[in-house]
């Protein structure tokens, strides 16, 4: 059994950066993520990105960012379970949790901080004939790497923000863009939505309204999408990749279970330190949700320091909190 | 006149990452500063100190982060009124502000943001015999340089963090401090006071309780502090500095008029978007205060993001806000 102060369920940028905020208050933590390395979706997603709204850096490759995040948080010597997936949470009653993965590892913490990103939610799928058979061959919920469409022929489905701004930005990449959606009118940014439509009208994409995806067919790999138009008619269209962006959900399993508040898609908290409704559980990063809320990283870091004082009582409750600046006081190591 | 969509009182780190935020979406900035660049304490105060708690920074100069910071910024072409004071803030009949600095300068803008930091504020100020005519030549009501007191004389006043802060941290340093204290139990965190108590009987501080420092002398520069101990006797110290640390006041002046709701010598905000009680008026980084809040830079720049989103419907008030990552869509300049 691993023992720490705070158990981090995902080890993205929020996560990492707990461990440097909690670290100065002195206190340990142990990460967990199903990934094989820390980052989150920058190490898994988009390494080689450019990310340019981190305060302080003009540009910066979504790596590098990680590596920096890696190197600030060294010296409270974080230890971590990656590869592995959360699946169990117990209350014990000395007020502690004993958190558990797929692979049997156990973590008994004063305190759970979930930051699990995106990861903890999974795309809603529509029903499309065939569609978890071209799953990874053709079919995917989000996209990941533009440039991988480029030349390619693709069909997005949606209405939502999403489907738009992937249908605005993939125009210029793929040779040719379909966008299908049941409705007539878009829920997405009217800009989005006029753009969409002139693009439409200038055969820059295909536009089909009042329509929908109903099979998939290809050997191995997807070749061809069935889509029922407005008049009821089938239609085959010549496909590489079907996209469906409607929205995250909920993934089942342990978070569900364990009490919290859930509010589209996230976990609801208090801004006053991102406390969950259960005691002693945190949510920071693009899991929680409260009035304002951005999922940008620096919200994220933001979070995870207002965490780390509320997170203090919990492992040192006998202790008052002393704020200090690192300007001042620089950092002391943790044994 | 200067016309701009968000007028920023105050050029600090957090102030100038809100013209990043704003930029994103399409809104131009004017900064104005008293200090003669921009930057604020990190340019002013400690340019060369290195910064350990910035997200991705393992380290950072003070200065760098400041240069840094420009450059991200660029491409939004904030304006400047760097060295000016601003003095009278005004609302327009169609709900537009007009700034006024001791310049004459007016800056006319849709959304006022107060990013102050410290510097709307001033020290309190003890009641000592000739006080203000060592200011800058001994006296002075902030540790900038620590490197500066290094073999000198030194006195604190006061009874708090600070004092305690200082008097430990400058004990290493300084050839002698000495802590004089009106009580004798500290309001101060209990290790801190405790390592003074400590300090003292080793020998390594003197500490002066039941005391306070009457009168001040010197040729020119602070020569000798004299101070009345418990027992009502006079006595005189050498002394190179004397650094009396009671806390900040609002600094009378125009913020004290703007109707803003003052706690506990910040402003007030609502964490949903870091707007004030008046309409139209933000406050950001270390001049506001919220359940939970935290003095650091990066809780200045997620208070920042959060701003300009709720500040955009004061500039566009028709536009829905398109809400945009800059991974995947970049930056664009502003015209």
């Amino acid at each position: 059994m691993i023992t720490t102060d705070i158990g981090i369920i995902g080890a993205g940028p929020t996560g990492m950066f707990a461990v440097f905020e909690a670290g100065l208050l002195k206190m340990h933590c142990h990460l967990i993520d199903s990934l094989p390395q820390a980052g989150g979706q920058l190490s898994e997603i988009y390494p080689q990105k450019p990310i340019y709204d981190i305060p302080g850096y003009p540009t910066v490759n979504a790596q590098e960012l990680v590596d920096k995040l890696s190197e600030q948080i060294a010296p409270f010597h974080p230890t971590y379970s990656l590869g592995e997936r959360v699946e169990t949470l117990e209350k014990l009653d000395d007020g502690t949790w004993l958190i558990g993965t797929n692979e049997g590892t156990v973590i008994n913490c004063k305190v759970v901080v979930i930051a699990g990103g995106l990861g903890c939610f999974e795309p809603r799928k529509p029903e499309v004939d065939r569609l978890a058979e071209f799953e990874g061959k053709g079919v995917m919920y989000a996209v990941r790497n533009p440039e991988a469409f480029r030349g390619r022929n693709i069909v997005i489905a949606g209405g939502g923000d999403s489907a738009l701004d992937w249908t605005i930005f993939l125009a210029n990449i793929a040779n040719k863009v379909t966008l299908v959606h049941r409705g007539d009118t878009f829920r997405g940014v009217p800009d989005a939505a006029e753009k969409v439509a002139e693009l439409a009208k200038t055969g820059a994409i295909d536009l089909m309204l009042k329509s929908r995806v109903v099979a998939l067919d290809g050997t191995g790999h997807l070749e061809t999408v069935t889509l029922v138009g407005h008049d009821g008619k089938e239609q085959q269209l010549q496909a590489d990749s079907f996209i469906p962006l409607f929205g995250l959900s909920p993934k089942l399993g342990p978070i569900a279970d364990w009490g919290l508040d859930i509010e589209m898609s996230a976990i609801t908290v208090n801004t006053r330190d991102y406390s969950t409704n259960v005691e002693g559980i945190y949510a920071i990063g693009d899991i929680n949700t409260y009035p304002g809320k951005l999922k940008l990283i620096l919200c994220g870091f933001h979070e995870a320091a207002l965490m780390a004082q509320s997170a203090f009582k919990h492992v040192y409750p006998d202790q008052r909190l002393t704020f200090k600046y690192t300007t001042v006081y620089g950092i002391t190591e943790l044994a």
